[in-house]
């Protein structure tokens, strides 16, 4: 019960902030894989922090030392195992952390749930730094998905107030995606990106955060996979999505401006092309009934501001009982929009490849 | 893959809505839980269509038919299985179905995904009727969850654009939950109904359909239930309820508002009232790493209008490969937003109770 | 956590011996499977009580109302459904049950499992009966499995310490396994089942029960299929044989037998015939690794004398605290062995089928 | 699919015999279980290969190096992960392998399964050498099961066709099994090890190897662990005891013996002892209707001769299409069994321990 997700690929994250290492098995990949390190180590990259000032100034290279399931530079099929060291951690004062938890973080509940033997240092388990094994595993399936004809991507919808250009949900090139890959910070207008730039530093400057949203799509994925009910696109993107710590929402195609539409407005009308059944709008976001209907798979989920703010805080300290003040110190993200993308994306990226293995089975 | 939910407590749904049933079959549920008919009939009686002008005109009683799991009025600890009989279906013209796919259904995925056998009358296994069983399995978890002091409620937060009174996150008694079950539409803010009311007239009239969000809590939740990432209580809930047909979108707490705040509003500072561990604010809507905090569990889900409209679409037929128009008859709701309260709630109830037999084991 | 199984196709089973009804419901079957009633029932039948002196007199028809699933005589991928009504139950004295367990049987697991909630009355949840829905889901399996070149057969191998000829392991014609299926007891030496025959009558007179064991094979299966380590074909088989009540031991080609052989004579040669990859022995089992090597699927189980006997024991009575005789009261098969083969054959069905479709995926 | 198994405890094995380094993550152990190394270690011994002239010359220290999961000497609740480097390998004709599948080994099985890309040396992930992780897994399981009363130990049943006396099945001490553990060969008559160690060394000059059984008691188990059916005691042992390679044969109790055996000497009748319910025989190995009854848990599986023997062995060339002498070099086990019984013991405490969680929650 925690950190194992999967049916046709199996994930097991391993790992605790400032412990030796954090890490990743991968169950049920397809055999026969191409590793393509320069792909790999791009999307460890994009997540990882200390690239800017807009990150922590933290700096680790997540470098995925890989344990098994490879041969000849090509996956076997046996289970994939990579692990990051743990090498620049400074542990705070631990003592403290169990008196007083910090606000809007899992030490608190951490605590109670592990009757008081879980790692705080840095967040333990729940650190953020967990995604680092999400995203090697993300690239894994993203390189696989694209031998399928499968490309995914995303970008910053929104940071604090200011909106991105949303996607066009009835025409995503896979080449908008790569594009958005190799960003620095993937948006589709960089305009809005200066004023989020903006709004992050003034965020910084008072020892604060700011939350945004990040909206992924995938294209190329054929029509019908999937299931109804509980195993829907939909269920099984959202139950992987809010394993990535600080996601609070998720919608797909319209979502919640779906509550102010008429039927007659998001209905998507079908029509032909060629021999391609398609939509002419995308509200459903490329699912009906839980099942891929061939349009471009759109989601977004909310990242709330990174609750490790500087700024003094005023809660409770356990061994008083009272409310008291707290300073928050270490190396901290005033934002994690920016490194969010990647961490989508891998979980998008890994359920797809889940779906697919149902779908086509040892093929 | 498709209709089974769960681990502790397994549910499988089956059932097609032209078929001779529908039902579910509840594993792992306790021992010794006391069935109260009344309570459960009043739950399935609130999702049940035809009560009102607001809901399709069909009438079907959807008496659940136990075929186990109960002895002297009580749950035996072996499986439980309720049918639902068909009594009240009209099929209607099976070869247009599958001529000219409903645009916003999952006639056309269906198809694709089951190489064209399935059951396309009234949706088959994709049609709203299948949340009967769900609304029949939550009130059983309601009962339980009930003797351990949880109690589930949902209002109506919004059709339309017209918005209800959201929760007061911080204290919801559970009088207030049990009073919105009884209500004959579930809001905080009666005048907010009489628009909501008109907003669905309206598009009736237009033979159209309006869309809305429910907002969902549950209160007297112990802190401690739940796990980091991929078991949090955010992925079980939403792993279920985007299995409820016409949701889209799911968030908890301040959801997508998140991406508008800051860390230091954000944040919800701890403080201790008694024994008790609470906080001042509940953004997080009452999970923080994925694990209970003991504050009320608050989530909103969004559901879509309604797709089957009367009003004549465009759309494509298969046979001709060409956009041709449709008109959808028989006994459509033009908003679905009234019925779906109970079904949210259950879906909810099913996650939480299976969320505690996995913290308590067979107790 | 109970009476759910599987993974692409999942069974959920419910019902008492004395309750309404027993069934089961089978979700992730393929779509389009046509059903053949008289062979369906045909295998209900094979397991029926009440059919020769040989069984337990009691006369059920287990016949299964079907209530989803279904269209045009064919599955349409949405789960199935099906419901055998219990008609002929005669509750014996309820109390005596609970105040004197009867041994051999599950009657006191179960009350301390489920906090003596459990229905006693003729086993309840745990009664043999509950192996009916089984052989309804193993009919439809081997139908599908059939289309696919895949046959299941067995025979008794011993009854008491009589044994019949086992099956040549290398070379098992379906049209065996389709004869042993028509025959009154399946059976490869009729002088065998003589002998047999009268030590059940023996048995039976003195008023006790005696055990068996049933040799099962599956010849068409493809090499390749299963995984290794936890998936192994052996382990998804066991999970599903051990479920049927009364089977203590299960082993897969030389079995047991194998801890007196040398590697030298264990081994299998493969050689080639035309384009096929076979092995001269089969002490494996057709199984290598946990995964098919295309020879015939070899297992065997053992089937424990059935609890119920009417000659007086001598047991605990709980009310008392003191050892009393119990004398046994009702309708009881003096061997169940001749009534397993078929539940066994559904049994190993269902996990071949479960393979399959994670195999070949939604194909 | 393939190496991930468990519900309340989950396990993932990864590695190949030739591959950078082996190990598991465990997923759902419970917090605040203290490690004792040296108890670790030497379950890590027993199982290690070069002890002694028996096993393969091959010495490999498998030591565990832990990644995550322990704090201050306790586990924190979160995964743990540990692995075991690959140091003493000596890879082998990898052409040959592939041209000449290996007798009896998951050789070809496994080139079908993964397309011709799974890693041929040593077994790849087919080897015995990932029972390693599995007995560091066992080894945890034990020191949590015996804070809670539990013990497990086993001793070899039979090797070639010498038996050692049996376990009392009605009364084992704590203290018997713990002394087995100890033992350089665990048995209960050292009479019939001389005997055995014979045989071995007689099939070692041979150039081929032999089987045996392990037999496994748990005892200090409370009634009422377990579920019906599907999961029955018996279905999550065998599932994960299958699991280990060269494992052809599980049997429960009396096991096969059961056939032979009349329902009246097979019951195991039940008195009282102080407050405890007990049965004066044990045929059915302390479970009932997949339900332990409180008496000792006891299990036999059959371990086939290793297929890796020196002897030339005649079998198909693939790439010649003919029958070819085959000769293994290297460095073999004429006999596992001796390896075997930590190995078994690691199983069954895996599958108790995540029973013991489920039946008791996050307590």
């Amino acid at each position: 019960m925690g950190s194992t997700w999967g049916s046709a690929i199996k994930i097991s994250i391993f790992g605790e902030s400032h412990g030796a290492g954090i890490g990743i098995v991968i169950d049920g990949f397809p055999a026969g894989v191409t590793y393509d390190e320069a792909f790999v180590l791009r999307e460890m990259e994009r997540r990882a922090p200390g690239r800017n000032k807009q990150s922590t100034q933290r700096k680790e290279a997540d470098t995925p030392l890989i344990q098994s399931g490879f041969l000849h530079g090509q996956t076997t099929g046996a289970p994939i195992c990579a692990i990051i060291q743990n090498t620049n951690q400074r542990s705070g004062d631990y003592a403290a952390l169990a008196a007083q938890p910090r606000p809007g973080h899992a030490d608190y509940t951490g605590m109670v749930r592990y009757h008081g033997c879980n790692d705080l240092r840095g967040g333990g388990h729940f650190s953020g730094r967990l995604t680092a094994p999400l995203v090697f595993a993300g690239a894994l399936c993203k390189l696989w998905l694209k031998t399928r004809g499968v490309t995914i991507g995303s970008h910053i919808q929104s940071i604090a107030q200011i909106q991105d250009m949303p996607f066009d949900d009835v025409d995503i090139p896979a080449s908008q995606l790569d594009a958005l890959r190799e960003a620095d910070y993937p948006v589709n207008n960089p305009r809005a990106l200066d004023a989020m730039l903006a709004a992050i530093e003034e965020a910084r400057e008072a020892q604060d955060s700011v939350g945004g949203v990040i909206e992924c799509a995938a294209v190329g994925l054929p029509a019908g996979i999937g299931s109804p009910m509980m195993d829907t696109v939909e269920s099984r993107l959202s139950s992987i999505l809010f394993a990535v710590p600080a996601v609070k929402g998720v919608e797909f195609g319209a979502g919640f401006a779906f509550a102010a539409l008429r039927g007659s407005h998001a209905n998507d009308t079908l029509y032909q092309d060629g021999n391609t059944v398609k939509t002419e709008t995308n509200n459903n976001g490329g699912v009906n009934g839980g099942i891929t209907n061939g349009m471009p798979l759109i989601l977004r989920v909310c990242i709330k501001p990174t609750p490790s703010i500087s700024v003094t805080q005023q809660t409770l300290n356990l061994q008083t009982g009272k409310v008291e003040p707290l300073s928050i110190h270490g190396r901290h993200d005033p934002c994690i929009v920016t490194r969010a993308a990647p961490v989508i994306e891998a979980a998008c990226a890994i359920a797809l490849a889940n779906l697919f293995r149902e779908a086509n089975g040892y093929a």
